[in-house]
C-alpha cells in the first residue's frame, strides 16, 4: 500500500465537502462544512469553510503524507484573479498542515470527473443556474451559457421557476382558471389559491410577491414544477420538455454533432432520476445516439482523483477512478 | 363659443404634458414639465412637475373657467390607493387655481383615446415595457402583460435589448463571428468589437457590463435593434418579428377573435413608422382583418377630450375628438 495521500474538495454555494484518500482508493477521511463559494460568500468566509472541511477529512491522517490536492469551485477563475482570495485559500491550506501544492478547478470540471474518467467529453450542469462545458484532456475548454439569470441560465431552476410564474400570469390575463401547477405557484407566492374578481389584481399581487425578493429566488419554485411534471401535470410537463430542449441546445453550441465521447449530467435538477434528467437524456440520445451518458457523483472524491492522476506512481488513472468515484446509485 | 375650458395631462416617466382647450377644440394653452410618474419619482416630485405643466398651460386662461380635468399616468391605481399621493396631486391642482374636480386614468386609456374616439377597442403600448388593454366604454377593462421586465414585458424595448445581448452571447458560445447587430451590441457594452482569443472571456465581459447597471437599462439597446432591422440585418429582423408576435399574443389573451373595433398602437416602439410597428400591424391584420388600426397621438389633448366628453354641453364627442386629437401625421 502506498503511503501517499491526496485530498479533494468540492466547494459549492451551500456546502463544502472534502475527501482524503490513498492511491489504492481507500477513503481515509471525509469532511463537511457550510457554503464556501467565494463569489457569493467572500473569500475569507469561503476559506474558513474550506479549513473546517479539510481538518475533518484529515482528522486521522498525517497531513505531511498528502502529496497533492484539488479544489473544485464555482467562479474559480475569479478566485485566481484576486490575490486576496488566493491568499485566504493559501492560508487555510497551510493552517490544515498541508505542505503540498494544490490546484483550483471550476466546479464544472469536478462534476465532469465525478461521472467519468474519460479525458474528453461534455458536462451539463443544471441547478439554480445552467452551464455546459467541453472538457479536453480533463481541462475545461469551451463553455455555453452559464451567463446568469438575467441573460442566460436557459432551462435552469431559475428558468423553470420564472416560466411557472409567467404561465400563471398568462392564465390570469386570459381570465381562465389556473391549472394545477399554476394554483400551487399562486399559493406559494400569495398564500392562497383564490383569484380576485378582477384577475389583474391577483396578477399584480403575484408580481409584487416575486419582486419583493431577489430574482434568483424564483429558483425555489422549480421543485413545484419538477414534482408536478412527475405527476403528469400538462403545464409542468411542457416546461420540463422546453427546459430539456434549451439545455440540449446549450450543449449543441459547443459539442460536435458526431461526438461519441461521454456526457455527464450534474446539478440538483439533473442528478438522480428527475423528470428533467429523463427529458435531457432523451434529447441527448436523439442528437448523439452513441454518447455514453453518466450522472455526476461524489465531487470531493472526483477532486481527489484529479489530484492523484498526475502523480507518477498512478499508472492506471481509470482503474483508480473506478475505485474512488463509483457511479451514483 | 363656449366659455368652458377643460384641461388634460399626460404624465409619463420622462415628461409631463398639459393641454387647456375649449369645447370648440381650440387649444388655449400647452405645458411641458419633467417626468412625473409617481411610481418612479415619488408623489411629491410628480405633483411638482404636474403643477409646472398646469401653470404653463393655464398662463393665458382664467382657471375658474376650467370645468373638468383628466390626468393620465402610469400606475394610476397605485396613486389612488395612496392617500399621500392623492393629497400631493390635490394640492398641485388647487395651487394651479383649479376649483373643478379631476379624474385620474391609466396612461393606457389616455394612449387609447389619443388614437380613437370609439368607446370600445384595444390598446397596445410598447416602450421600455409592454402592455395590452381592452377598453370598454372608455374605461380600462382587462389587461395583458404589463408585468414588468422580470416576468413580462414580452416584445418590449427591454425584451429587444435583452434578446440582442443573448444573441451575441450565443455567437460567442458557438465561437462564430458576431453578426452586424451583435457587433454593435458588443461595442455598446464593452467599447470594442474585438472578441478575445477565448470568446468566453468576451462573454464574461458582456455579462459584467450588463449586470453593472439596472436590468431595465437593457432597453437602451432596443434602438440598435430597430435601426438594424430597418437596414435588413437578419438577426435584428428576426428579433423584431418575434417581438411583434409576442405583442400580438398579449392582445390575443384579451381581445375576442371576432372583434372589429379599433386597435391603437402606442409607446416609443410603436409610434410612427417603425419596423416593429409595421410587423405588429401585419400580425394584427392577419388575426383581426376588419379592425381599424390607429397610432397613438397627443396624450394631453386626449386627456382633455376624456374630461370634456362627460360635460352636458358636449353633444357630439366624436366631432370634438376629431378637432382636438387629430391623427398623428
Amino acid at each position: 500500500m502506498s503511503d501517499t495521500v491526496v485530498v479533494g474538495l468540492d466547494v459549492g454555494g451551500t456546502s463544502t465537502r472534502a475527501a482524503a484518500v490513498d492511491l489504492d482508493g481507500v477513503r481515509l477521511g471525509t469532511g463537511h462544512a457550510g457554503g464556501g463559494n467565494p463569489t457569493s460568500h467572500g473569500a475569507e468566509r469561503a476559506a474558513g469553510e474550506l479549513l473546517t472541511a479539510l481538518r475533518a477529512a484529515l482528522a486521522e491522517v498525517d497531513p505531511t503524507r498528502v502529496r497533492a490536492g484539488v479544489i473544485g469551485l464555482a467562479g474559480a477563475g475569479r478566485l485566481l484573479a484576486d490575490p486576496r482570495g488566493r491568499d485566504a485559500f493559501d492560508q487555510a491550506w497551510t493552517a490544515a498542515g498541508l505542505r503540498c501544492p494544490y490546484t483550483v478547478h471550476g466546479d464544472a470540471l469536478v462534476a465532469y470527473a465525478s461521472g467519468t474518467a474519460a479525458p474528453d467529453g461534455t458536462v451539463l450542469i443544471a441547478g439554480t443556474g445552467a452551464i455546459a462545458a467541453q472538457v479536453r484532456d480533463l481541462r475545461l475548454d469551451r463553455t455555453a451559457d452559464g451567463h446568469g439569470w438575467l441573460l442566460g441560465d436557459a432551462g435552469s431552476g431559475f428558468w423553470l421557476g420564472r416560466e411557472a410564474v409567467r404561465s400563471l400570469l398568462t392564465d390570469l390575463d386570459r381570465a381562465v382558471a389556473p391549472g394545477a401547477l399554476a394554483r400551487q405557484v399562486l399559493a406559494e407566492l400569495t398564500g392562497s389559491t383564490e383569484v380576485a374578481a378582477r384577475p389583474r389584481a391577483t396578477a399584480a399581487a403575484v408580481v409584487q410577491a416575486v419582486t419583493r425578493r431577489p430574482p434568483v429566488d424564483l429558483a425555489r419554485l422549480a421543485p413545484l414544477v419538477v414534482t408536478a411534471a412527475r405527476q403528469g401535470e400538462p403545464a409542468a410537463v411542457a416546461l420540463v420538455t422546453e427546459a430539456a430542449a434549451l439545455l440540449a441546445e446549450s450543449i449543441w453550441r459547443i459539442r460536435p454533432p458526431d461526438a461519441t465521447d461521454p456526457v455527464v449530467l450534474g446539478g440538483g435538477l439533473l442528478t438522480g432520476d428527475t423528470p428533467l434528467a429523463g427529458a435531457v437524456r432523451a434529447e441527448l440520445a436523439a442528437r448523439w445516439p452513441d454518447a455514453p451518458l453518466a450522472g455526476a457523483g461524489d465531487g470531493a472524491a472526483a477532486a481527489a482523483w484529479l489530484a492523484a492522476r498526475d502523480l507518477p506512481e498512478v499508472i492506471d488513472p481509470a482503474a483508480l477512478h473506478a475505485r474512488l468515484v463509483p457511479p451514483p446509485t
